[in-house]
């Protein structure tokens, strides 16, 4: 096996898995829970669909651009870093070289193998920045314009998960009646999603259907208990 | 400056402050705009009350039991991905050796240098293991029993964030009058938290503060623009 085809499958759980991942955990659960607290506290299914669907929007927007912003993040504080060790490299090599050393030590290397490859590494300004930025820092370059993507990827997958537990609400007259097709759905839909993911994450997939399950439900049951609270 | 000290500082941006992070900044969003959005169509802060605090809850336990998980999640993934470097280093150890050689031969090293360090590298079980898993894989072993702290920062910072924007509703009798006092707060407080954590995360305080702040007021306007169109 090559090493490139082996990486990738490593890799599997990569950002695509990760944004659905993201919103759509969010997606299921909150709108889902909202909705059901609502209903233990009004009895107009009209307020439960507009409350829902400004909650969905609201955080398909906040977790859309929470997502974009948190990717332009990772890319500035990697060229900040990348900055730091340019310029501690520049004015303290003898530091830097130092933590080379110590870091190829660690890594089991006999001191003489590390003196050697030190000399190396530093030998070349570039090679010497980027060992630091991966192995002392344990960065890796983000993937550039992954911002607007991620951001999609994320508020579709949440408006997905959040219309989902809603559409009781708007197909069915009664808010006693459309409370249990709306948990029933959502529950079908977390046990698959959470089984899903866990293929992808890597836990065993009943274990991570029941997990994923298990926070809707409580969510949930406490938005219902603090809104029936709340309105007695 | 030691080496220790040095990797200090470069993660000042540690786990508590991105578990603060991650929980204020929906925290300080959703429940606002979902509030502002049912000002636009309902006329009781009594039904906002009730709607923002279920979505508290549920937002709160959705998300803190979400970092619970992650945080386990994490674990069991270095962990999987560790018991499958043992056990292709047991089974074909020749691929494994060619991917430290790979590597390391992409790090720069000379041929004859990269040679000699693999022979170091993977003359040692443990420690051909903990290459792989850093360097090709780029995983470091998690802090075991992060996870309730995580799931507790998370929570504690979302109710933090909820309960402000809903201050002027519980307080205030009407929601005209309330929803303008939600606005001003929760802006203000979104550039504090915006500067704060651009301080930690290393973007300009200023603009990470008014990035926050266009957020949370996007995500509110489409909240708003929403729920007065499905209520009319």
């Amino acid at each position: 096996m090559p090493p490139a085809q082996h990486i990738e499958k490593h890799f599997l759980s990569s950002a695509l898995v990760r944004d659905i991942v993201i919103g759509m955990a969010d997606g299921l659960t909150v709108p889902f829970a909202l909705a059901a607290g609502l209903s233990g506290a009004v009895s107009s299914t009209a307020i439960i669909v507009t409350a829902g669907l400004a909650e969905i929007a609201a955080g398909a927007i906040a977790m859309g651009l929470g997502g974009y912003l948190a990717a332009r993040t990772d890319l500035e504080h990697y060229e900040s870093e990348l900055q730091r060790e340019i310029d501690e490299i520049a004015q303290v090599p003898e530091t830097e070289r130092t933590e080379v050393r110590h870091i190829l030590r660690e890594h089991g290397l006999a001191p003489h193998l590390a003196e050697t490859l030190t000399a190396a590494i530093t030998s070349d300004h570039q090679r010497w920045v980027d060992f630091m930025m991966r192995f002392e820092l344990g960065l890796e370059k983000p993937e550039a314009g992954r911002e607007f993507n991620s951001a999609m990827t994320i508020s579709c997958a949440y408006i997905a998960g959040g219309l989902l537990p809603l559409a009781p609400y708007v197909l069915l007259d009664s808010v006693s009646g459309a409370l249990p097709v709306s948990a029933a759905l959502t529950m079908a839909a977390l046990l698959v999603f959470g089984g899903v993911k866990g293929h992808f994450t890597g836990v065993a997939p009943l274990r991570s259907a029941l997990q994923t399950t298990i926070v809707g439900t409580l969510a949930a049951a406490a938005a219902f208990a603090i809104a029936r609270l709340v309105s007695s």
